[in-house]
């Protein structure tokens, strides 16, 4: 079992809105980043690289949930901490933790595709089968 | 029972991220100001004013549940069908459909709360019972 | 000499900062969003058919200058009046009132040229002449 | 004179177009970091307090000019070396480079003031005398 990818996150004061916190699709914005970094951070190329090699233009969201916990602020420094919990034949589970120091802020929990842009169809994306490479990369054994 | 509030998007350029579908955090942007226009439809005033009246300072999301179900790129006009779908004592449940033309793109159930400021620490907030009269805008007999 | 072209903005909550007033970068979000809409209403094709057809992505930016001139904050409804003031063999020169109301907000005046990727470096991207379809499209006599 | 106050920026996915580089209003949002940071650093306190303690919200832009030399992409590193270039009664002049490496991306020069919200019209907010116990933080002699 893999640790979870450690991201960093320093909140600022355009983060956040007239109540003074987060405005919450910021959350969703640095998931992403952290999602990506884990990637990244295993051997996973860029997707700028992989669409040319191999079609595949990302990791499109399917479903998310999310909890939010406790509010955050301006000068917050926030780590996000994100694991791949499950792997299916065409999809898998990617859950994040956001923490501030040790107190739990928010948690989510994605199910996300490998996907490549339809021939012909360039706004068109559809899933394809999770590369074995790539799953290898993120749970070496 | 109320019809969907209607709240129109116009997908931007700048919405897209590289692989030229929406930036999905953007879809919570867009569900943010569609659940607000409903109340400010309603006649619940503006947060600036609750915030003077009643110390609420909007309302906070505690949970949220997305699906994706089709891409969307610039040029796209949305529309975001918003209801309130149930109300509890200490929060209620927002429900979103976004759509292009009759396809269903994408949808989300929100729980939020109205919150308070906790007295003596601004950057602590806290949920209140849902403001009755508020309620009696929203679902009118 | 072309009418300005219109573009509405509706300010909503989560543009905003903790200062209750627009976090600025929105604006530059939303100029960019009224170029675009120029041309789209001249008739120019969106950039995802200018890349197929002549390698076109868009039109960086390569200068900017802005003055703002009072806040906005949630609630208000801006319109901006966007006109090309000046053609150049390599780039072009945009401006953008908003406005609320008779009131002036901020002004800004854009750089931009039309840009390709440099041919087998998908990151590199250079300055082309203006194509002079694009030009009499924007200024009929 | 002091050094540059540095400020790292890693460029995310999300903050990339359709054609693959920064959407250009995320180099504001980040400048505005970047300058508020350099405050925090030189001791000046959050808005949140100078808010309670003197009134003062925030720096907001007055002017901006901005030169984009060079596109930037995810993955790319970026620091951005703020430095406050001049002091006057009521307002100071920030500039800030963005560089990836040794190479200028762009280059931005801001005219700020201090602001308090006007009494009695919280949407109204006024440009106040540079705070001399802040100038002197920011520049020791």
């Amino acid at each position: 079992m893999r640790r979870p990818h450690v991201y960093a996150v320093q909140v600022e004061f355009g983060d956040c809105d007239p109540a003074g916190i987060v405005f919450y699709p910021n959350f969703l914005r640095w998931i992403d980043a952290a999602g990506r970094a884990l990637f990244i951070t295993a051997g996973v190329p860029p997707w700028r690289e992989t669409e040319r090699t191999s079609g595949i233009i990302g990791t499109p969201l399917v479903n998310v949930q999310g909890r939010f916990v406790q509010p955050a602020s301006y000068g917050d420094q926030l780590t996000i901490e994100s694991t791949i919990s499950e792997w299916r034949n065409r999809s898998f589970v990617m859950r994040h933790r956001v923490c501030r120091g040790g107190d739990l802020v928010a948690e989510f929990e994605e199910v996300r595709v490998f996907a490549c842009r339809r021939p012909g169809e360039p706004l068109r994306i559809e899933a394809v089968d999770v590369p074995p490479e790539f799953r290898e990369l993120c749970e070496p054994n």
